[in-house]
């Protein structure tokens, strides 16, 4: 079965392996990319990720993640801004094709928000040069809606496009298929999003039917109600040729499996989409 | 304390009582104004459901609810538009001001979820002149996103408005703050539908952080993170005069509560979002 074009976002395994772990087992498994999250690439260090990554030829299709701009005052926005810095760097070590952002829901205390939408605005503007002079792309990732208030304001692909245009080059959208598959406006943004160049990743994650979770209860793809095909035949029109990456966080089902299970799913869900 | 304008969504005190139990409450607490399920109604009866209104000289805010058109099969769609006339009839007799349509989702085995939305349309158009006969507005409830696989396909307040427009008069919407919150077009949304002339309901409810259940941890207003005078503010802007209902469906905290102190919460409630 093919393998060309995929990559695993770690998380999919986090609970089974370390990141070096997960590394090789995506080698072993003939898959060339990953996409790393912070918390993974600190717990074995940047120098071993990096090695790690080189040492199997993996590409780095993102790196999770940048983003949660809004804070309840000034300080705590700069610190934001500081640690996205930092991602930025980070991400340009490892070689990643661009840093994926989730921009932060609401400063705690706070119903605001339009003011949150401007903390991500500023916040976005304010790292952009480091980002630019890292060679490093920004991918905005609107996230559901059920996470407005705790993990993202920018909740459509239209919202996320819309922010990345007032910024200018370099900025585009991460778009997962978990996120949007629902917007009535999917096409005609996933077809915008092509001609303006700003398809900086592509997620698939499918939606169960109940989920039973707000967070941890995504499906692999064919076990919910996501048609994977027409998203995609949507993707390849707009022009995006790059990696489809595979991000599934499920505590009570993948994340109790053994990895190398997990993986040949994902290869074999992966082939039936294409 | 106001309680003029205000309307309790039976569903707020499902586990507490029954419709008649639920209407005379009300009435001691001075709310003037109701929106029952058809279950509700049907546990009593609906003669006995009429006559417990009006006695209590309750207004009806609107009638819950029509709607689940999609089917997967011919039949299926039919006995819901015919299911549909019959909560017209029941609306038009407990005098209701609209009847609430949450329109459905995807239906078993379908992936598509254009193809639900057509037959939302469909449905919708083949109900409608049963509702212009009946004199009974129909309200099409956008419903949050993390619903459209199961409940409704219908998912923002544009998305609602765009079909009322193609079926015409006596078609709006009811605008829920719970579901609608997030929509970075929401002010804008509002504004369209009152110069329409479109919005038939306005529900109140609060979106918890965390909120730990797709559909039963709802929040009373305060408790989460909705702006509910800015949202009340564009609403009157729209020119809406109507009542405000409170729609609450909480099973792990306000459902276990006495339903006196439900409602005397709401009322405290409600005149704080004044």
């Amino acid at each position: 079965m093919r393998t060309d074009g995929l990559s695993i976002n770690l998380a999919t395994v986090r609970q089974q392996w370390n990141l070096v772990e997960a590394v090789e087992a995506c080698a072993r498994h003939g898959i060339k990319a990953v996409d790393p999250w912070r918390d993974q690439v600190a717990a074995v260090g940047l120098d071993v990720a990096v090695r790690a990554i080189k040492d199997n030829g993996m590409q780095v299709s993102g790196y999770c993640r940048g983003g949660m701009f809004p804070a309840a005052d000034a300080a705590g926005r700069q610190a934001a801004i500081d640690d996205n810095k930092r991602a930025i760097d980070e991400a340009a070590a490892l070689g990643a094709q661009c840093l994926v952002l989730v921009v932060g829901g609401l400063p705690a205390g706070s119903r605001d928000i339009g003011a949150a939408r401007r903390m991500v605005a500023d916040g976005l503007a304010a790292v952009l040069p480091h980002a630019r002079a890292s060679k490093m792309p920004l991918a905005i990732e609107p996230l559901h809606p059920m996470y407005a208030g705790d993990r993202a304001c920018v909740n459509t692909l239209k919202q996320a496009l819309d922010l990345a245009e007032t910024l200018g080059d370099d900025v585009g959208v991460a778009i997962d298929t978990y996120h949007v598959w629902w917007d009535p406006e999917l096409e005609a943004q996933i077809a915008r999003a092509g001609r303006a160049r700003r398809i900086f990743g592509y997620h698939i994650c499918d939606w169960l039917v109940p989920t039973k979770d707000l967070l941890l209860d995504r499906g692999m793809m064919g076990d919910g109600v996501i048609d994977f095909q027409r998203v995609r035949g949507w993707i390849e029109q707009a022009g995006y040729t790059g990696l489809t990456e595979v991000e599934i966080f499920s505590a009570a089902n993948w994340w109790t499996k053994p990895g190398d299970e997990v993986l040949r799913t994902v290869i074999e869900r992966y082939n039936a989409t294409l």
